[in-house]
């Protein structure tokens, strides 16, 4: 089955038939030049002042690092992220040195992950990100400083359809995507001081 | 001239080939088909719980909004963004209507922008965010409320290798595309108890 999106639009296949999967391929092994692959188009991405804020912390599965990750996850997220063959720590470089905010970080990490999960669809791999993880627990557990900002733990490898899954994230895998239609995003260009009509 | 990144493993050409120009080709317009095709594409991103938390306020060379949303900008980038196609404010809900914060908000904005800037990439159309803006000074204009976040300005265009642009732009235009190397952007997976050695 493909999850493509729906469109009023063509958009590039690469961003419509991107989905976060939970069937991943317990066999499958992340290899070093796809991992490489991966973090240079993260790399490459744009940031504020080109002040590329993300940082990466890569375990794989079977890799004593990979456990510690892992026990972070909430449950619901441990009942399939274990199957993919990487886990990575999405990390925000959230401050400087003396403590001065990086307002752009989140969001910049952001566009990096977002260029990780658009070459990994070209790869033919999957990728889920998960918010659902113990942000204090991974500090403490890799010793992040306070310029750091954990934001979310990537699950890569390849989708495997036939993995089985617990109800209910079995019965979401097949589910169709949905999103808010595009009216629903758009802020008008009313002033401030003239109110929409009703 | 081609500013494709220089990468240690191959990456999806719309991604390596992606670079932030100054030079906009001012006759250039954005159709209704293409700014559709690029607002779908944010549209689909992921996102936490599917938050969705992207908001754009769109406005396109000669129209009121336009001139509104680029008075915001900082001289320097005024100094050439009135030439693109088409000036988007990238806004994020940042917190929900009782006022408790969205953490992934931000983040995934960047998502949804990247994936437009991707969009633009395979459509021939370049792509130049600029955190250099009055945020406040936008708010006021466009009467935006406390959950919205003001995030970045996006010039969207075709590029003009021809534009004159005053220095050091021009300088800027045509000068290597740097990135720090991959090793910086890794955290090593020492745990706090153990400090990695020297």
């Amino acid at each position: 089955m493909r999850k493509t999106a729906s469109t009023t639009a063509p958009v590039h296949p690469l961003l419509a038939e991107r989905w976060s999967p939970r069937g991943f391929d317990q066999a499958h092994e992340l290899g070093d030049d796809n991992l490489t692959a991966l973090l240079e188009a993260a790399r490459w991405a744009p940031s504020a002042q080109n002040s590329q804020p993300w940082r990466f912390l890569v375990t794989r599965r079977g890799e004593p690092a990979h456990g510690r990750l892992f026990a972070t996850l909430a449950s619901g997220n441990q009942a399939w992220a274990g199957a993919a063959s990487a886990l990575i720590l999405a990390v925000a470089r959230t401050a400087d040195d003396d403590g001065r905010p990086r307002p752009w970080a989140l969001y910049d990490t952001g566009q990096a992950v977002a260029a990780l999960v658009t070459q990994a669809q070209a790869d033919g791999l999957a990728v889920h990100q998960m918010g659902g993880f113990d942000s204090a627990a991974a500090r403490a557990e890799f010793g992040l400083d306070d310029t750091l900002t954990p934001v979310v733990v990537i699950a890569i490898g390849r989708r495997d359809a036939a993995a089985e899954l617990p109800e209910p994230l079995a019965a979401r895998e097949t589910a169709p995507r949905t999103r808010h239609p595009i009216s629903d995003l758009l802020l008008p260009a009313r002033t401030a001081r003239t109110p929409a009509a009703a």
